[in-house]
């Protein structure tokens, strides 16, 4: 019998990963490409105008040129034909989003709007959109828009519309040109499938956590539109075709010249694409309800699945369906873990973290009265305001960068345990911890502290691709392979026995962390309080 | 005609300075000794024992030993023999005290007592005594001692009683053995001079500002003493005599033995010692009322004549004569500067300042939103509370470390506002500023933000040697060469039209900083209030 395999596509902020995985989940493949480009942040390709501050870009190019690039290797390291794979599973960054033209191409990619950055892809964490954000929110709230509270009362400085009326109110001649707006995960999904703008497979979790989408009431109303901006009104009918599908289900066959261009079979059958961080659930093994999946990397993304739906404040959203079918998925968020991390390595000089881990672990819980409130990117979960800001306090001359670096380790565990206090005390019950990402593997520290702060168990799934993996799941399952995505992840995802890292949380810290954790939320109180 | 010289012995942390200057203020020769044990923080000489945390302790014989070195070197450099000299000046650090015996022997040089730490004299910087403190400040407060408003409401960690105490409660036999209490400054000039202790010369400076002593009421009375401790009662009339006189008034003739010592001639008249700090303001040139000396280094004291006595809430010490015969002496500080700067420069790995400097320079009022308090060896002026700490807030990704070396250089800069604005708001005038110490010749950026966040014009003495040259101008001043002081200061330390660096204030800044100016104050409020 030939080697079945399912291919997963994990598009991160600088590179792509192409995972291999037979259907018991084990690995046969991986390779990452990075993107040529990387991140747009200081000047557009061929240009040396510099970008306005707070701008974030890609290039949609380098999404096809460097996901061929690293399926090619990933079917030569697992010694694999393109024939052997049998679906395929696409995670992205979102809200990642593009103008394009109805025929598919990118504004960006049209001569004449080439050097319009707002012509642009703009990645997740641009955040150019503030005042737009600010108006959506004064509008929705004044017009009291029951999908606010579907997300914990607020709508994100990084979703799709505040990003979307930014191009409107500063470049409108973008905004007119612009045939399709949608969501990167799914126009790279389209590329591979091809058909008409109408057919465009759009993500029901994109759409539904970023884009203030939900199964039963569908798009904001024209009314809400047309009241923030009279020419919005009509740019879901106008400018947003296309069709919603769940991740998991199939939204086509992979075209004749992608095929070529990837070296796989034409047809083969192609999952609608999931948010990155949501592919993190199946592929932590989290088939059932009430295990918090951790998604840790630059930033970090907490997900769970719960039979019961309730509207938390400060809940970034919850979406019926939005990460396995039959589930209400709740996600919250911070907005900066393994980023702040590795700002503060940077801002102290060091190369990597040996040092710092090694004497950070050795300093008692409260970092000798170092605090920090880590909002160096903003806050997601649960305040939702990106332009707030992180502090250090309680420094003395004695103090090293290691009190520095322990003290914002705690500040990311007690961000944590905010969310699982929102979380339980809004009657979302939350039973079990699992971590996944690049993070865990490479700091075991954070993943300690989590622990010791929560006092509770962290299980580390040991795959370290956890995204990954989750997007082979739904590959797989669009493929055909398993009749729903409960047995797809059983067979894929659950690690065996032994053969995942459980963090204990130490005996007495929990206690010792209580005081802290209170002086912290003293101090994040009184950061998140506007000056009067 | 011969050359006349004036001595100035400079005593500082880690080494004693002799400058020679003519009488016209010019350098003829100076020279550096460090202690031979620097401070003792670790174990006492000849010991392996640990020291208690926050002792800082120093050895009486190297303050003899490197003064008659750097005499010895500064003469030679100056060609200069000793006869030359008219007068010489002592500024010592203060409070640095110590117990003795009637006949001058420190405790410590006694064999009994050298293996016990309290017999030692105690550095400025000691901060064992906090408990004591803490009893001083209540009774006083309770008994509603007048004293207390001379300094802000609060006696200083580092004061006189306070080490004393510690002594008594800590170490009994010490202060049973003890005759005679007095300051290092002190004791120093009474070895030049000799004679009994009860002609010893006490500095008005000194007791003014450390003693609790003034000229209307004395030290501390009986009741308060003995309210504090019981056996402190009796402690000024038992344990503390001697004659209190004035910086600038002749204490006496130098000795044939320490003429000899020094290589100078025997009866060269010795000034009464004053504070390192306080010699600062004849050193600078500030012989009228109004002119604040800000002498910037590891610590900043910034000091002002005024014909007034007002008593501002906050204000470290005000003393009748306590700087300059004739005016009211008022001295407020910063508790960390330069020792702040440097350990910014040792988080973030540098070297030097040159870079953190260099870009923080290019960065706009307010470093891109980065806000500090800089209390990282507590706040002197206005709060007196060694117990608080430092913040950086207002923290993003992209912000680096000149970002956080510009926040804390106008955090220094906001601290040095409030002590203007209380010294104004209390009736005391401030109309001009004058930096000294080593601090801003070699970074007059922070002399550039100091100038910006006041509005003002703030002048770099030439002299590097501040303090040096105040001492040796108090020098001249007990040898007769002068009248009185204002002639001395005049004829020695007001620098030349255009000798001086002058920092103009950027025209928009103080507008710039006002606001940024308000938000330190609130964030100093949070941080200076007790959690609830």
């Amino acid at each position: 019998m030939k080697p079945r395999a399912a291919l997963g596509l994990d598009f991160g902020t600088e590179s792509v990963r192409a995972l291999l995985v037979d259907l018991r989940g084990r690995e046969m493949g991986s390779a990452v490409a990075p993107y040529r480009h990387g991140q747009i942040i200081e000047t557009l390709p061929g240009s040396r105008e510099k970008l306005p501050p707070h701008f974030a870009l890609q290039h949609p190019q380098d999404w096809i040129d460097s996901a061929a690039k690293a399926v090619g290797r990933a079917l030569k390291q697992a010694r694999l034909g393109g024939d052997a794979v049998c679906g395929i599973g696409v995670d992205f960054t979102s809200c990642t989003m593009l103008p394009a033209l109805r025929d598919g191409t990118p504004l960006c990619c049209a001569a004449k709007w080439a050097k319009e950055p707002l012509a642009w892809p703009k990645l997740w964490k641009h955040h150019g959109a503030q005042a737009q954000t600010d108006r959506i929110n004064a509008v929705a709230r004044e017009r009291g828009e029951k999908f606010l509270s579907r997300y914990g009362g607020i709508i994100g400085l990084e979703w799709f519309f505040p990003k979307m009326l930014e191009t409107l109110e500063r470049a409108p001649k973008v905004f007119d040109a612009t045939e399709v707006w949608l969501e990167a995960g799914d126009w790279f999904v389209w590329q591979l499938i091809g058909g008409s703008a109408d057919s465009l497979p759009r993500s029901t979790c994109q759409a539904g956590y970023k884009g203030m989408w939900n199964a039963a009431g569908g798009w904001p109303s024209e009314a809400f539109l047309a009241a923030v901006h009279p020419r919005l009104a009509n740019v879901v009918s106008d400018k947003m075709p296309g069709r919603l599908l769940a991740p998991g289900v199939q939204a086509g066959g992979l075209t004749r010249e992608m095929a070529k261009r990837f070296g796989l079979r034409e047809g083969t059958p192609v999952s609608t694409a999931i948010i990155d961080a949501h592919a993190g659930v199946p592929g932590a093994g989290a088939a059932d309800a009430g295990t918090l999946v951790m998604v840790l990397g630059t930033s970090s993304c907490h997900m769970l699945n719960a039979d019961v739906e309730r509207f938390v404040p400060g809940v970034a959203g919850v979406v019926k369906d939005g990460i396995l079918p039959g589930f209400y998925g709740y996600e919250t968020g911070q907005a900066a873990v393994g980023d702040a991390f590795d700002w503060l390595r940077r801002l102290v000089g060091h190369r990597d973290f040996a040092k710092l881990a090694r004497e950070a672990a050795a300093l008692a819980p409260g970092a000798d009265g170092v605090m920090c409130v880590d909002w160096l990117n903003g806050c997601r979960t649960p305040l939702m305001d990106g332009s707030l800001k992180a502090s250090f306090s309680g420094l003395a001359l004695h103090h090293s960068p290691a009190h520095l670096y322990r003290a914002l380790l705690e500040a990311s565990a007690f961000g944590l345990r905010w969310i699982v206090e929102l979380l339980r005390d809004g009657g979302v019950p939350v039973r079990k911890f699992v971590a996944t990402g690049g993070l865990p593997h490479h700091n075991p520290l954070v993943v300690q502290v989590y622990a010791d702060v929560l006092g509770e168990p962290v299980l580390v799934h040991p795959s370290k691709q956890g995204p990954g993996l989750g997007a082979a799941i739904l590959g797989a399952l669009a493929g055909g392979a398993f009749s729903d995505a409960q047995q797809a992840i059983r067979a894929m995802a659950v690690p065996k026995a032994g053969a995942a890292r459980v963090f204990e949380p130490g005996r007495s810290h929990r206690t010792d962390y209580d005081g802290i954790y209170r002086e912290y939320r003293r101090l994040a109180d009184f950061y998140s309080a506007r000056p009067s």
